[in-house]
């Protein structure tokens, strides 16, 4: 930590500033300059929080200088972080993976159709909603147990790997034998009870970005789940809050070379929630993985103008399978390649 | 719900449009233009979602015009919200509440000194953290139980009562016997769960505003918890995330007249988390109760320099009573007093 | 300014970021600890560009720890600026100044009966727009010239003083005759030139925030016309923009304190802006005056509903007076007093 | 436009919504619920302001039904606009433009390196800024007339087209012998007088979108240049100011196809200005291609650790031509090429 007194401050502030930094457990180094002092705090505490510093008597203002993340850091693992799957799917290689499928499972029907239109499609996983957080009380709210039970069968049939989104701690047990990825979403991105939960356990974690969240944020949380010692995770941009209300949200594609620099986990792209219009997903999965995405996930509906939720940000099935075709062109650009598509390994009913 | 075709828009595009409103449950009155086709749905469904519209063929743009809250609309109780506490404190009313006191608690020392200073300066609520969520999972947590045990008992030799934070559904059965009031957090305004269960407690809430929440976000998580048949809650500003970074957040100040307009629910100001800095809390608490607040939430600390969490927010003790004088002064300016403060109605130790 | 290395940057990068700090006329101190070297740049170069530093081969972050203006900060001038007007109305003192008055001059009758019902009501400046800026360029443009003189003339029949927007360098000699004050629009807070052209004017200037200026950026426009000598220069923060669009802008409250800290010039308000909804004017103006504004610029109109801009969020005139009657009972409460109203001084016609 | 009426808003309000709608030139349907009245006015006059109508007694919302633009609507010219310049290169066809060079004309030598650099990478058109506006008064102003005369030497000896940037009105007729295309700045969007000035000359333009503002704002100030007779624009993202303060700006990728589905004016993107980093330049550049830009506006210097302005984010030389080359394998996966370089057709000195 760095804090640089104001011109001119008393020596009895500059000795307090001092002393509250070596309680803290720094070693502090002192510049005195004709007007100014600046203090450097070298080592890093385990804890302490900037912002005390800079309302201090007579400083001017304190800096951070170390990353309040060292898990999540790029320098903790360089080469980066591979998640191998049950079925020998990898992310975090130089295959760009697909995630994709409706918001809700609402019956077997829509499902078991969405399922194969996703694996027709070239896509490695199968998302889909059991449980579903809204903001109106009076909206679908999901098929819960049910809905879990439905996504593993179709996604056993096809071959795809199962990923779905986690809401709260007793969900956890739940899902476990269900599912192949828990995904967070944004809302629960500072969950923090559940994200320590999720550290515990041993399944892979696909995190989204807060809604609000700045890229530190996003680390500190990812931070919370490698604490607990589960490395298996994914970060996800899908989009932020802004003036702009033309698109349901910004998609900050900057993140995703942002991520890549900070940390060593593997970046997703939900170009669905990150613009909230159908036709506006293809551009913006192309720009994606352009800017460096190490994998997409996407809504689609076999009938999206009949879908319980979020209807006008679901591709069309067809959408999706050009989609995935102009991915296959683009992919080698970036040094990438799009993975190939699953087959079914258990026996088809 | 209004449909504004494309000008030109096809027949079967219209009849389309025509067909999925009738669906949902609209009448649907069609007004037809030289060149444009507008169409006006009667009567709202229990559900829809306007972005569905939008996507459609042929659809230029789509509006709700129906509140899509209905338990927190202002009309649903045109007279105001007025909450009783069990020492007769009531919020919603003429008086202007304080709640204050430390972010967490952090021992018995530190809480019953808070709670007198707290008490002396005249406020009805003691606030302190029991359960700590915190971005950095190296942070101070919390003492759990054992914070929500001291919490109760110097509230008790002091008078005040107790508003302190639920974080997970877990939490409600242990705060039910130590608490008069739970706190929902920015970032749990949007845990749906946790919301629907508050509905069901006969226990008064206080719900913030969530870090990117927009105003109608707020009526529409209030909904949830309304919708559980819990009505004693209070809604707070705490400030917004914006580009402006020497705040902490950005106050939302006209977000209470707004509110207050558009719900019967009582609206309180937290400037401590609104700014995030010290000596700008008492010209925002002052800003906040001449805009028409019913309330304020502000943290306190017996020594903020020392505290464990939130200290550069902290009121010193000799602030809050300057500023509850303060207040005494300008609230008649706006119609209202500060409510009384208390006295220990349990015998003191 | 302080530069902090990456752990283990190697002696090379150090040495090339010395050099560059020399280079622009730093003395630079080194702090090396054990994993991590801090360069601290003593003395400030006239100008240099932080964010150049931070790209440099084995930087981690650099950071300015100046305040990038000088003449705009409060240490220039600790007592604070007051400008007196030739009337005797004297601004950044005890008293809060008031200026209202329509959005646009549209013709003699309504100007007149406008600059009536401002001085009945009790503020000492007439607002009031001539070249009007619109987002539209099928919307009023404002009256020009014409609307100058108008403008000169009622002022001068009722004693008040006139406040009128500047847009383009071209206008400043147009205006001179006819105003007391320059007002700057938001939209131009960073035409640069424009605010140069001002700085060399002896006539007072009120600039606005930006819609998306931060409160450093506020300052540094300041800087530009103080540094061509005028120093009669009033702030006013008018709303910036933000994801909630229930309100034409968040207007951001806490701006007046933190201006009120950082900088001596005096800090206005403009609530109608700031909300855009009539209704909302009066508490956020007086919010405004209890969080510490030195003065308010206001719409009013004598018929809002036929204006031919703004009158949305223009005041009706009994608004006003009723509004003017408030402040003066809570001036007090922060310690102020609302200026007395004027008197025209010229033979009225 | 269409009003919704609150419930059982009274019939004298509903007369006067109607009457005041008739007045600006509407025709009005009328449709009467049970609880609620439902105006649709038909017709588009000229102009009219949707938020006047918002606080009319009883009135619950309106909404503007048509676009308030319309000669950049994309149903003006639903082939799209194509722009041929002296030399032949075609913006706005199947070709992708890159524009490139440094922030500002620093020297002779140095913008001459830069152009021969820019034209041996494969690009169209050498940028670099002659008038500089700069957010502190005591940075580097630039050249003024003599950099226009430079630029327009390096650019006849290379075969480049140029384009700079036109802060005020009294610049468009210094400027005009020497370049190819205005530039406005993102700072200059709403300057409303520039623009007016702007639709009057026969020389194309490039508009940056604001830093907030909107997409439809955007496609206001389009407006304002094409109705004043020239149609040879061209609009240009490039980042606007959200929360996140790791990139200079939020790059809105996504405003690249909604802008291409709105009007049929060509869309270029400036990833410098979007993130502010170097290194993120190349990915974002990609990206931008990648949702459908139909050119990119770059920063570049021959030497970016000495440049007087923007160093941080302009690409070295080697950077640039290596983005070329990637820029030439994703362009078809989109349906598009990257325009052929350009060679000297004047005598090289």
């Amino acid at each position: 930590m760095i804090v640089a007194m104001q011109d001119q401050a008393s020596d009895e502030a500059i000795q307090n500033v001092i002393e509250r930094m070596v309680e803290l457990g720094f070693n502090v180094h002192r510049t005195t300059g004709s007007v100014q002092t600046i203090l450097a705090g070298v080592g890093t505490p385990s804890h302490f929080d900037v912002s005390e510093f800079k309302v201090l008597t007579g400083v001017h203002d304190a800096y951070r200088i170390s990353s309040p993340y060292k898990l999540a850091g790029r320098s903790f693992r360089p080469e980066g972080t591979r998640i191998t799957f049950p079925n020998g799917v990898v992310v975090g290689g130089e295959e760009v993976i697909i995630m994709a499928g409706p918001c809700s499972v609402e019956n077997r029907d829509q499902i078991l159709t969405s399922a194969r239109q996703v694996a027709a499609a070239g896509a490695q996983f199968l998302r889909g909603g059991a449980f579903k957080p809204r903001s109106s009380p009076y909206s679908f709210q999901g098929l819960g147990l049910e809905g879990l039970k439905l996504l593993r069968e179709v996604a056993d049939e096809t071959g795809l790997l199962v990923i779905t989104e986690v809401m709260e701690i007793s969900q956890i047990d739940v899902m476990l034998p269900y599912i192949d990825c828990f995904q967070v979403g944004a809302r629960n991105m500072q969950n923090f009870n559940l994200l320590r939960e999720l550290g515990y356990v041993r399944k892979p974690v696909l995190m989204k970005r807060g809604i609000a969240a700045t890229i530190e944020e996003v680390l500190l949380s990812a931070e919370y789940i490698l604490s607990g010692g589960n490395y298996d995770l994914m970060l996800c941009e899908r989009g932020i809050r802004t003036f702009e209300t033309y698109t349901r949200n910004t998609m900050d594609v900057s993140a995703i070379p942002v991520l890549k620099k900070l940390t060593h986990l593997p970046v997703f792209a939900d170009p669905s929630h990150g613009v909230g219009i159908r036709d506006l997903v293809p551009p913006m999965a192309l720009a994606s993985v352009a800017a460096g995405a190490d994998g997409l996930l996407m809504e689609m509906h076999p009938n999206p103008d009949k879908a319980m939720s979020d209807g006008a940000q679901s591709l069309r099935p067809e959408q999706l399978t050009e989609l995935v075709k102009k991915l296959k062109q683009l992919a080698p650009v970036v040094g990438r390649t799009i993975a190939e598509g699953v087959t079914a390994t258990a026996p088809a009913k």
